[in-house]
């Protein structure tokens, strides 16, 4: 093992990015956040940006420079994303990198943040929803992550655009009253007006206006008030629905029990979803050994280590886990 | 009654535009289609084109021009047609229209196309669905037409959406097998690939590439996959659950018994749509007369009357519907 190992693992999402600078031993020697790392989602410059700035963050008080760092592993969504690195291999280049670049998923990712076992789950319920079954230390089962349009059931825009639904309904008539609409309103600035044409309330035009305006996946931003009122049947319906549609894609790629590494803010919070999740997937919820993780900025640790010939062990996890937990 | 009163009615929709020629006896003198007419969806300089084109087709023949012309009324979807006028007006008074341009909702146009009663509804399931309880010959109360991201429960683009999310789940393993999803395949023009990447089959890769390329109203014609096998259960299902929703949203302003106009091609064809339709409406279903439609363009031209001061009757409607079939 070469002592003086130094590499950077990036945990590249929609909304931030992480870079954490690790050494040989699992040691976190520094930490970084950056904006926007995804470049389908980002567009290339933008996402370059975050993870420039992520890496910038982490080498600051290290000591370390680019020039010391033999491997950077990028672990983000999409397959798009590898397909053409030039976004972020010419930035790296220009400041100095001149190391290996590999990129990892960021479910993967997810998973070594909490379990370094060769067998075991991930489920990410954040934006998206995806859970995958790893085995030999890699990926070899999917569940969703299919996008907002076509799966991600019960994920954080699941969520949200069915709060939007329940409330246009509730202002149509066609559906049951619901606090989460007073909610709605406020969180999207407008005033209730009842005025009524064609039957219909000027209040429920605004809304819909409101919605329509906005790009679909922003309907991700309203799930938060679905777990703002345990009393109102129909969030905790929807929120229900969620534990569930989550429990059953993680049965459909269940093999045998072993640790579940749980990622993403929807499944993060106590009350319906874990509920529901817990009943749905019954007898198994006691087999199966669950571990909340905030992020995957340990995992992409881990991975780049492993990229460097590094195998993860629970000892580094733990080490890494630790030691950056003092830099955050 | 100004016996030689001239007026022409406009179904201007999302794909074409339907021009009737009418004089105040009901009679259809011209007949016309032209391109997509809704300035929302198609822009402001297409949609003009479109009702141009359909205008000057219904005039070919007839003997008469725009000059002769009292009323235009345009039936359209959309508010904001209405909020600026400028994009026709000004089209046609270029082409010598010296009359009045007046607007109508294409809802009450479907309802005109069946019933010219003062009382009763529409309920229309096309690419959108949306019910309309007509009272006073307007329209007094709506239910749904919320639109593809928030609802038309039980239009094509839901049923579109379904099948591809049920082809995506039976790719996926998360849901159950089904022959939507050769067919859907076939449709997209793509070739199976049974290669495995992290578990999943490059074949599920390729159609959610393939439909996320598109926009995504665009998976409103992929609803016709669902009635083309009356033995898939996934499909009857899904076809089943779309007759439930349109006969809950008629439900919802639903008040006494009378003629329900059915227009779009959800509810126009036999099967388990129409059958779900019946059977969540129950004893309602016996009370309702239903008649279908197959576009607005009679109710076009009875509301073009309306405007120039006829008011609508069984006789004019039927009239209007018998000479202008012959026109078709």
């Amino acid at each position: 093992m070469d002592h003086d190992l130094t590499v950077i693992g990036l945990d590249a999402g929609g909304t931030s990015t992480r870079a954490v600078l690790v050494d040989s031993g699992a040691h976190c020697l520094g930490y970084g956040i950056g904006g926007r790392g995804n470049p389908t989602s980002a567009g290339p410059e933008r996402a370059a940006d975050g993870v420039m700035d992520a890496i910038e963050k982490s080498l600051r008080g290290s000591g370390k420079s680019l020039p010391d760092v033999a491997v950077i592993t990028a672990s983000m969504a999409g397959k798009r994303a590898r397909n053409d690195e030039t976004w972020l291999t010419d930035r790296l280049e220009q400041a100095g990198f001149r190391g290996r670049l590999t990129f990892e998923s960021d479910l993967l990712a997810a998973y070594y943040s909490g379990s370094a076992e060769p067998f075991g789950y991930a489920l990410v319920s954040g934006t998206g929803a995806c859970v995958i079954r790893v085995a030999d230390g890699d990926i070899d089962g999917t569940g969703d992550g299919l996008g907002w349009l076509l799966g991600d059931r019960g994920s954080g825009f699941w969520i949200g655009q069915r709060v939007a639904r329940a409330v246009v309904e509730d202002l149509d008539g066609t559906g049951p009253a619901t606090s989460l609409t007073p909610a709605l309103i406020e969180a999207l600035g407008l005033q209730p007006d009842d005025t009524r044409t064609e039957g219909r309330s000027q209040t429920l035009a605004l809304v819909v206006s409101a919605l329509y305006d906005r790009a679909p996946i922003e309907l991700a931003s309203f799930a938060i008030l679905a777990f703002s009122d345990d009393d109102d049947p129909v969030a905790t319906g929807i929120l229900r629905a969620a534990g569930e549609h989550l429990a059953d894609t993680l049965s459909a790629v269940y093999t045998t029990p072993a640790t579940v590494v749980v990622g993403g803010s929807v499944l993060a919070r106590p009350g319906p979803v874990r509920e529901a999740f817990d009943a749905r997937l019954g007898d198994r919820a006691a087999a199966l050994d669950v571990r909340l993780v905030s992020d995957g900025a340990v995992g992409a640790g881990l991975l780049a280590l492993r990229a460097a010939g590094v195998a993860p062990t629970t000892a580094a996890l733990q080490t890494l886990a630790t030691t950056l937990a003092a830099h955050r």
